[in-house]
Formats: C-alpha cells, structure tokens, sequence
C-alpha cells in the first residue's frame, strides 16, 4: 500500500482488525519505526478526533507529526490545471504538495466538500491532487467523498464489541439543521460491505445515497423495520445526495431514541448534536460506544502509518 | 493531587517552593518521567506565557505537548445539561472531554470569563465540565476565577527575591482600558495567604474583590498608605466585582510609579500595558522582576505536571 | 555568529555551501546537538515553506520547535518607544521578546513589511527589536527587507546545479496583481554579489530595487538583453522601491515564457502564480529548479541553527 485514501484500499479488512487489535494492545511496541520520520498533518478544515488521534498515532511509532491549517497558517491553493492565476489563490496544488513533500514523509489531508458541486466533490480533487502532485504517501483524514479512518475505526469497535457470529448492523440517518456530508457514511458502507455481518441502512425518501457505493445494500425508508433485531445502529446525518448538499428533512420522528434501539449498542463518529441526532438517554448510557470510537481511532490511525512506514 | 485547577490544591506551599526551586536548578532531572505520555493543551482564548512555558515544561518532563486553539481548529462546545443542540455548537462537553481523554494523560485547559454572567463565571462552568467528564487528570491554565500556576509562579518569585524572612507583600490594582478577568488576582490572594508575609491588597473604592477569596486580608483604598514599606508591589488591573464586569475606573493616578514603590520590587503577570499600569521607568530597570516571573512560569508548570504524572 | 538576520552575517558563502552540501548528505548526523534545546518559530504572518524548513531543520537537530502564529495565538504587540499603550496592542515587545527568550534556545520571526511606511521598512523594527530585547539568538524568518535563509538556499541551489566556472545569473521581475516585498530580491542580490557569477539585474523602469543594495550589479530595462546566455533565470515580483509599495506596472510581456528562457534554468523562491509570473510551460518541465529550492531550505535552515547552537 502507498497511499490511504479509501475503504477500498485495504485488501483484507479480517486481518487489519487484528493487526489494529494487536497495536491497542501494545501500542509502543513500535516505537522505532518512525524515528525521525515526519508527518505533515494538512487541516483545509475543523477537527478535533482526527487531529488529536493521528498526532497521537504518530507519536505511538516514533514520528515527529507537523500540524498545519492550511487556510490560516499559509496560502489560499488552486487546483485548477492551466488557470491563470490573477486572483485570491497564490500557489498552486502542483508546488505545495511537491513542496510539503520535501520535508515529510507522509502527508495527511482532511479537504471537505463543497456540497454545492457534486462534480467537482466526486472527482475528488483535492485529494488525487495530492496523490498526484506529492511525492510522498497520502492519507486521507475525510475528503469530500470518504473518511476511511473513521470507517476502519467503526469495523475494529463493531468487531470487538460483536457478541455473536454475524451481528445486524444498521447505519440510520439522523436529523441534524445543516448540511453534512456523505464522507462518514460512505466509507462505513465500505467497511461494511467488506465484513461478515448483516448490514442495512435506513433513511428518509430522498436520502438515498449514491448507488455506486451503497450498491446491493438493502435500503429502508422505515426506521423502525430497519433496527429489528439490530446489534449495532450506526447514527450519523448526512445532507441529501439526490437534490445534492440540501437539508430538505429535519423530521425529529428520526432522532435516536433509547427506546428505538432497544438492546442495540448506539454508534456514532462525533460530533454529534444531543437531542436533535440522539437524545441524552442513549448517550449517557452503555448502549453508547462512541468514546471507544475515538480510542479505537489512534489504532485505526497507527495501523495505516505503519503500513505506510513499512513500505517507505 | 488528581487535578491542578486552585491553588486551594497546594497541601504545602513551602514544600512546593522548594521543590520547584530543585526542579530550576535541574530541569532535565526527570526528562524520562514523562516520556510516551502526551499532553493537550487546549486554549479557549490568547496565550503566550502560559502556551510556551507549559510546553517547555512538558518538554523538560520528556513529554509529548499537542496544542489546539479549540475555537479555530474544532468546534463550538456546549456547557448545557440536557440541551437541543440546534444552535452554533456542534458538540457536546460530555464527549469533547471524554474524546480528548483517550489520547490526552492529561489536559491542560485556558478558559476565560465571561465578566458579564458572573453566577456563570463563579460556577467555573468549563473548568469542573473538564473535571467531570474528563477521564484524565485537568490542569488549570486560567479559568474564570483563577490563573493557579501564576500563583505558584509568583509564590516561588517571592520566595526567591525575599530579604527579609517576612516581607510586605502588596497586591495594588492599577488602570486599564479593557475589562479584565479577577482571575490572577484571585490565586495571588490565595498563594500569599498561604505564605508568612505580610500581605494588604490596594484598590479603588468599588474595586474590592470577591470576600470569600479576600477573608481576613486588609483591603486599602489609599494605594499610598498601602505601599508604606512595602518589599513587593504586584500590580494587576482587574474589572470591577462588585458591579460585576465593568470599567467604573481608570484613574491615572493608581498607575506605579518609581516615586511611589521606592525600593520595593514590582511584579507583574504580563502582558502589561506600559504607561497605563505601569510606568517605563518601573519597567526598564532592576525594580521589576516581571521577566524572572516569565522564567519561573517554567518550572511552576513542570512541578505540577511532575506530582501529576508520579501520580497517574 | 550569534543571530543570523541578513545574508550579511554569513563570513564565507562558499565554505557555507559546502557545509550545506554536507548536512543534505546527511541530514542527521547532528541529531545530537540540539537535543532538549527549543526553537520558538514566532510568525506574524503566513507561511508554508518556511514554516515547514525550518521545523524539520530543528527536528533534524533533534531539536524541540514550537510554533506559534502571534497574532491569533497570542496579543497585538507594541513596538514604539514611551507609547502609553492604550489602544489596542496589549503587550510591549520589550516584554514579549525577553519573554519568549525564557522558554527557547533560539527564537525565529517572521515579520513582513508595511510596504506604506518605508522608513518604517527600512529600519527593520521588528527583527531589531527581537535582536535588542530578546537574550537569545534571532533567525529572520523573512523580515521587511531581506529573506537570508531563502538567500543562502538560492546559494546552495546555484552551487550545486552550476555546469560552467563562472555561470551568469539574471534576477528578473515579473508581473504580479499584489504589492509584494522586496525582501527575497535583496537578499538573493546580495547572496549573488558573494559568489563568483555574472550576476545582472532585470527589471522594467520605475522598479528599480534599492541603490544600496544592488550597489554596482548591472539593471536592465530590457529583459531580453538580460537574458542572453544566461545559465539561471532568477524570477520574482517586488512592487516598486521608488514608488514605495505601489503596483504600477503588471505588464505581462514580463512574464517568463520558455522561450525567453531557453536553456537556463528557472528559479523562483515560491508560492508562484502560475501564468502570472511564469507560464507552465516553464514549471512543468526540467527548467525548473523550484521544487529542489523548497527542498534546500531545509539545509540552508538546519546550517543556521547548527552554527547557531555550537556558539551558544
């Protein structure tokens, strides 16, 4: 593996949960792999788990990690290929990847999408950019169409916390007032689709996601159908992808009830909005497993770097 | 000690002193205790002193220091119980602070006042939320209420430039322009009264400070008759108590003056508006012990974080 | 040397290349050095390569960096002498440098010019101030008239790309929407005036740099005639010295084509704005030595703190 930048990059999701597992385990017992060795950490935007957890993975292998908000700490960068460039932009992506790569050994990069340009957010721009344009290997800290350290995150919780052979997982939307994205719920698609349980999603009418990635998974637009018997309800909202990037639902009969979920372990990526995605009974009990989320992203994170590391 | 957030935590100010006075003549002497634990350093508002000093001090422990400006690099936190989170904040202090906890072996944590809700500000919402939901031990880097490693930092300045075994001690209110926190005021109040000096406090009329923090110490409102052979004059401007955040006063003639604090050292916690609180000629000469303090804010924050870390 | 502010404080620009040249061989070989010493990188404005270099220059010397963006991270800082300081700088550089020189070894600043107050430029107020107040070595990070670590990496990039003894090398303004300093101009001049090349000047009436700094360099009008048989095309935009700070003049007959250039190679110190100042043609093929220049930044940074560091 080079870079890391979606679900579909790892080749078998069985045996990374127990590398990931063993990492938790012991967790310094690579901590010469990285030595002087750096990570640049590249923040288009907010983040709180993933700049925290991934400093913290590095650290775990010995690295140095760089942590930079590209807007505030540098320069506006366009991606445009032959643009002249007589406006708000003062580098192009071709020398600041080119550029980053000079001085570390991997790049991570969290980019958002626009949510206005389903095209453009498709194509993925910022991050094959970087693959393009780096010498160095990309990660993928949630771009504007996958978050895959959050999803191989979600398999290692579900793997661990699986109390039968094939549990029912569901990945529910939630109501929330702003538009999201579809990062979070893709990339768990993915992971899921890779593993051995059953898997379904619930989602209003006009949520459905893009067929491409939820693909033979069944789809129910009653909630209620969806998490019978379920073992674990995945939450998270996420904007319409038909009429793309738009919140036209923000029905509260959505929101996650204990009462819903019954037996069901409540997973979630955070942040998430209390009692408007999930009410406070469900969070502020066991059922939640959204804190051993967050733990489980330093392995999530670690195991990615040192595979990368592995393979310099 | 779990948690440094008062200098109510000190058990015995003298024995602290001198073990901070160790720790500066050897500051390297414990560079393995730390090693492999990280600390977050999470700032709500401006730092300078207090951002690099405890990073210094965490490097000096052998630690690992990650440091986020909360408001620009994450998200909106929310304080309220129970609340619909359909407002400006995306998350939740209940998760915020658990999530940091898994790959933070301690936070240190800057949140300033309010200064126009005091119930809000004396209840130190954002300090005990850490506490509470926070698995790990909290470190107070200024809270509404008090800035406890300034208070140790000044305790040990005191203790190293003192002449006499029991010196006069004068805390004096000075002018400014803004409305400032109690906050340094407060845990200097609370450090001398825990020391063998002669301690009076000096202010406008109006001016006087929380009683529960002041208790039996004389409050002057003549700053003259205050600084009568005094040996230590700290100075700091803070908003009025009493009508609870606002700039009653700027009377000039409360600035220091050489004239006025005579022999006296004059002490301050920085930053401080030269020729509104204090006069250059105060500043630019061996009265002022202010750069020293900066020096000591070192090894206050490398003391705790050492009785933290021999404790976890 | 104690500070390194200009390319003036470099004795022996070829005995400096050479230890360059031998840090790029091996880059850690002086691991050691700097080990539990701290670097300040203090920036008061934006930053990419320079922000990167120079941490993984100190990493390189095992040293601890600590990175800080003042103007968000910390308060407005007062320059002026005798200011009674209430407006809206709330801490004096007085303070503020002795201040930081309490917590690192070395402190590092990055301070752009006005470009509206050329007396204000011209007398380097912030690099000087840092050099007066602070008591520990100061590495211009890029100051209002000179860039000395992009110097001596421009150096360093000449040196080891040279395929004649005595290669001719053209500085040539460009075209450029923004008013930008004459910082890396100078610098690279008087990088140039210390090694043995044809070194000449290029640049449109109205724009001619400082007397004192181009001293007897030859300035042409006329790029082409500048250009011929050149072996390195230096390229930058600087708004106009005489004019100071104004943009009179965004002719793009300046821009650099590949024609113009023929076989010279092309060097710019980054971000560029492509077909602005220099067309793709340009950037997208072996001309351009822009990318092993952001790579020698590091050397050229980790040579001043290792010269730095065996003085301390």
């Amino acid at each position: 593996m080079k870079h890391y930048t979606s679900i579909e990059d790892i080749e078998d999701i069985n045996s990374w949960i127990a590398e990931a597992k063993a990492l938790k385990g012991s967790p310094l017992k690579h901590v010469e792999l990285g030595k002087n060795k750096t990570i640049g950490l590249l923040f288009f935007n907010s983040s709180l788990r993933t700049r925290l957890s991934t400093q913290k993975a590095a650290l775990n292998l010995g690295m140095n990690p760089i942590v930079m908000n590209v807007s505030g700490d540098a320069w506006g960068i366009e991606f445009g290929d032959g643009t002249v460039m007589n406006g708000n932009k003062a580098e192009h992506i071709k020398e600041a990847a080119a550029v980053v790569s000079q001085y570390c050994d991997i790049i991570a990069v969290r980019a958002f999408p626009t949510l206005t340009d389903k095209a453009k957010d498709e194509s993925e721009q910022v991050m094959n950019a970087f693959k393009k344009y780096a010498s160095v290997p990309i990660v993928n800290m949630e771009s504007a169409t996958g978050h895959p350290l959050q999803g191989l995150t979600d398999a290692l919780t579900i793997a661990e916390h699986a109390k039968v052979d094939r549990p029912k997982v569901v990945l529910s939307w939630a109501p929330h007032i702003k538009a999201l994205p579809h990062a979070v719920a893709n990339s768990f698609i993915q992971a899921m689709q890779k593993m051995d349980v059953e898997f379904v999603i619930a989602n209003p009418e006009g949520y459905d996601l893009n067929r491409e990635i939820t693909k033979e998974t069944p789809v129910y637009h009653n909630q209620e159908e969806a998490f019978k018997d379920a073992d674990f309800v995945y939450t998270k909202n996420w904007s319409s992808y038909e009429d793309y990037g738009k919140v036209n639902n923000t029905d509260p009969s959505w929101m996650i009830t204990k009462d819903k979920i019954g037996k069901a372990k409540f997973m979630h990526c955070l942040p998430v909005r209390r009692n408007v995605v999930v009410e406070d009974a469900v969070l502020d009990t066991d059922s939640a497993l959204v804190i051993e989320q967050a733990n489980n992203r330093t392995y999530a994170a670690q195991l990615v770097l040192k595979k990368i590391l592995e393979n310099l």
